[in-house]
């Protein structure tokens, strides 16, 4: 089958062929329907060197994938040949505390998992191809009525990981409550529905973008502020002085981890998602009191069978461009010079 | 000033002329906008008797009230006259535990309060005239921009009373959840609207009447059912066999609660708001494992913010039907032979 | 290998020579070290009819188990022969939502289970023999340092089934609160240890039996009160008038629950465990308002590991009296007549 | 009366006469029993300059106070002449969304506060004295049976800071959870107290001091530990390489936060409430996965009615050493040359 393979850091991926995968016991080909592409897979062909994971190329991009059950191994057992299912992307031991209630985001004995700290697409081979072969029978989910494959597929990252991000916080955000969206791109403009579908929160979005801010407006955000350096100030205007109860930084840098202290409300919460290399100095003094810091990474099993409900009752609706295998290289290209638009999902 | 006064037990209220209240020090009149017309009301008129209740007519009734400060008590701060606000209805102590947070509706020291388990309305002169003394400055809570005062009159228990029953119960009610309303009525149709406008929880309405299940769709509901011998095998079957996560009884009687714990699931809500004189036998077999079953009596101060944020914003619209003074009498009788349509709103 | 079995409904079990279990792919074995008599056994030896569970006998009594692992099924990993382990006794499908999570005890596919609404002991071979047959390997939980089979056998079911229902409401045990456990036997008395270990409510034991209450009080009951018509009055009295926050009914009897409902604050919970035969009527005014009142089912795996951890760090210590297989039938005599001392554990 | 007051900025405090106060309509004077010496106090009389507060000297020192009501002015009701009380010291303006629910300590409106962001001893004249004014009744709260002022007076702020710290993290700390508690002085052997009374988690301290870790070993802590290089692996290894699920800072250094973050789980909790000038560096890789931190500042009314119980069950007790007025400046000097042991109280 064909392939898109990272044959090393610091290097371009590139279309080979390779054997099908047949599975193993308790293992799972899927035929794959779409295959998102992410920023993280930038940061494997450009930024990655030897010993920054604990695995190594080549392997087949791709960790947001869904498609098709195509063959099952033995004791492998209450899923179907055909049927449509998404890979839960984060692959853990399956044995800790966290992996056993299906937080494998978090597993606590990753030297037991299939690849320590990584998964399909991350390490092992993912889904930028025609079949991908999934180690354990938990890590498929079955699609929901009214979900395909191609729509599903970003939800399982892209949608997941701002999904956990929220839901953590739901707490925080009854009526009268704000939630800031910091960076309204693949993941953020996701965010951007999830809280107007799971909350009555009001959803201010932040970029520096025009079209990222019409794609939040799309998709419900109640206020929308291009980034300088009033932000903060607009916020607490915005919310009667007091600030935004919960902030979510897509971006992660240094500005916006700064804006995200500044904009946030004593007792709320500052959820850092983002990657762009920032830090926040934390003191006594330099947020607010009892402002909840954190970083999140990607999400639980529950919590996706919960995202693509939300997928499946068009309650969240992706955006999307479709490419071929072929063009695969292209959505990476458009993805680094900005001109991409939504998220890219690589269709075999 | 003009009131709608109930002179006894057994009888029916009067519209009478009684003096203009003045406020002593801490208290506030208010100049009502809107009274709402509650089922409840037709239970005083109706059904009570002497040593029911630890208080007796004549009062004025009303106890769903809004309008704008007119007067203020020696000593209250925060409120300036003229000001848009709706009347907190369950008066209690103040200063038992559940009063210290606004939890006067569950008041564990009544003969302390300004009536013991009454208010305005309900032992004490309400909200059916052109003026209320409202006891305390703490039963006065402001308007948010955007809300009047005859639309948010039913907000204060109509939208309360289920408001409170729906929130406690969110964490029941992720993507992926059902949630059953059994009753379409006066604060049936607003449960639905909350429901829709602060979880992705899908919400199955039932009830005997064609034109409540059209108001529930109006409001947002997934599916409608007309209840009869099987709505408990539909729900489950809507459910994938599991049965519903939160089931809302807005009717209370033997048939309803009877339905709600048919249709529930293991480890699910049944909430009984209504009160029409139904038993529920509880035994470790009649009932889904680790169902929670429980009445709810109105609401939390808290709370009232944050439904009238809900009105504010037009998530939660309740249908009403108002009246003049003169006219609250017929309200009544609508009410009782079924054709009031919404809420009555007595708009003096 | 020797082994108390069950022949039929309306039995007694017989102590029979059986075949040693070996394992299948994906199951172990265990070597009991201690197997919990329970007062359920007595239900299944003299209640119960053809049709009123979906399994029938013969089958080894024993769902409380504990011992060392002695063989090890294809497949099977994390798990070493000779390692000390406990059964975890509700036995679900494994893939349904809830047992994702480790709450195989609400499992919501049954069928799929292996036995319905069963496991060891309970429709399958149980723990009164040398050896068990665990039919997965989830069911298998290690032991931590300081907890040996005997001492953590009772743990898996009197043990876990009060951790559960404390565990669940310990939103309403601050300090300040008052927790009530009626009925202290084998379940009750463990319940008042955990509350202890885990919580600073204050625990009012209540029983009929001085020496239940003098175990109550060995466990560091605050107050102990013989049951009576005033023991709702003693309660309020106790917790100055407001009733207690949390109850618990180890006995599940017409008087114990109307104790319950009687004792219980507003806001509160009353869990009812035992299942004495009893029935509450549930009405809009036959409880205090959001008295949550359920049911609850054993316990998940998550929390068997934290009773176990209890257990091992010696701050729940359930007393025992140990018996060898031989001696299996003067155990139940003796829980059926009320000689029994705390909890019956088989030493095989 | 006599009183010890604070002339100025970067200044002693002295022993003054001043006049008695006498409470206005609203206010409580409390006859003071006892008035904790805090380490902020230093503060306040060595680092502070005009403009650091919104507030200035001269005022009488003491914000941890309790005693008996002396005088009540008009119209305060549910207290008596004679009442042993405590004194909730964060005064906001108590119409907030926070003050109305008790959170005081989180006031949104702090303008309309009795002093901004201060108190009594912080700003306004506080309980250093015979006499202290309380500005409104709601911040007196009535001591439980059994506790009388001298023990009550540090639980207001020596208590109710790590009460509220701890209080938060509850839900992280199960059986078979570690909570590591950094600095056991005032605050910190409280802290650990308090978390062996209301959890069954494992309590590690952390400390430079012997006696420090000894008074650790008193309160219950399972393990102590003398800080140094190896303190984070110590605490990995004590965890099965997991981590502490919660820590508390009482330093907030940056030795002490940088040793919070590395000794932290994935999911847990870091909170920061001493105030050594420390700064933590945040960012993706520099903390765990989904590490929650956060400063805390003081806590609620319900919290400190709760921490108040706690006290008069003995299940927390401060270790105290009384100084009379007169001696109060030599409790200070022996606070600050470390030669103080447990907490100071005045007993005027």
């Amino acid at each position: 089958m064909r392939a898109l393979r990272l044959p090393g850091w610091k290097t371009q991926p590139e279309l080979v062929d390779v054997d099908e995968p047949t599975p193993g016991p308790g293992q799972v080909v899927v035929k794959i329907g779409g295959a998102g592409a992410c920023h993280s897979d930038l940061h494997l062909m450009h930024d990655f060197d030897a010993g920054a994971v604990p695995w190594n190329p080549p392997f087949i991009l791709g960790h947001e994938n869904a498609g098709w059950v195509h063959a099952l191994g033995a004791g492998v057992t209450g899923l179907e040949v055909g049927q449509p299912v998404a890979v839960y992307g984060p692959w853990g031991c399956g044995v800790c505390a966290r992996c056993r209630v299906g937080a494998e985001n978090y597993c606590e004995n990753p030297a037991a998992a299939p690849v320590p700290g990584g998964g399909g697409g991350l390490g092992l081979d993912g889904g930028m191809a025609e079949y991908e072969l999934v180690p354990a029978a938990r890590f498929v989910v079955p699609l929901p009525d009214g979900l395909d494959p191609v729509r599903a597929a970003p939800l399982t990252d892209a949608g997941l990981t701002p999904y956990h991000a929220i839901r953590r916080s739901w707490s925080k955000l009854p009526p009268g409550s704000t939630a800031v969206v910091i960076g309204v791109g693949g993941l953020g403009h996701i965010a951007v529905q999830i809280l107007k579908a799971t909350t009555a929160t009001r959803v201010i979005a932040v970029d520096t973008r025009a079209e990222a801010l019409r794609l939040a407006e799309e998709g419900g955000a109640d206020l929308t502020l291009r980034s300088g350096a009033d932000t903060a100030e607009e916020i607490r205007a915005a919310t009667g002085g007091r600030g935004a109860d919960v902030v979510l930084d897509f971006v992660g840098a240094e500005a916006t981890m700064r804006l995200g202290a500044a904009a946030a409300r004593t007792l709320g919460d500052l959820t850092i998602v983002g990657i762009a290399g920032g830090t926040l100095p934390v003191n006594f003094f330099s947020v607010p009191y009892e402002l909840s810091i954190q970083t999140t990474y990607w999400g639980s099993r529950p919590e996706l069978i919960e995202v693509l409900e939300l997928g499946a009752r068009g309650l969240v609706r992706p955006k999307t461009t479709t490419y071929g295998l072929d063009d695969a290289l292209r959505a990476y290209a458009q993805m680094q010079d900005g001109t991409l638009e939504g998220r890219a999902v690589i269709v075999p």
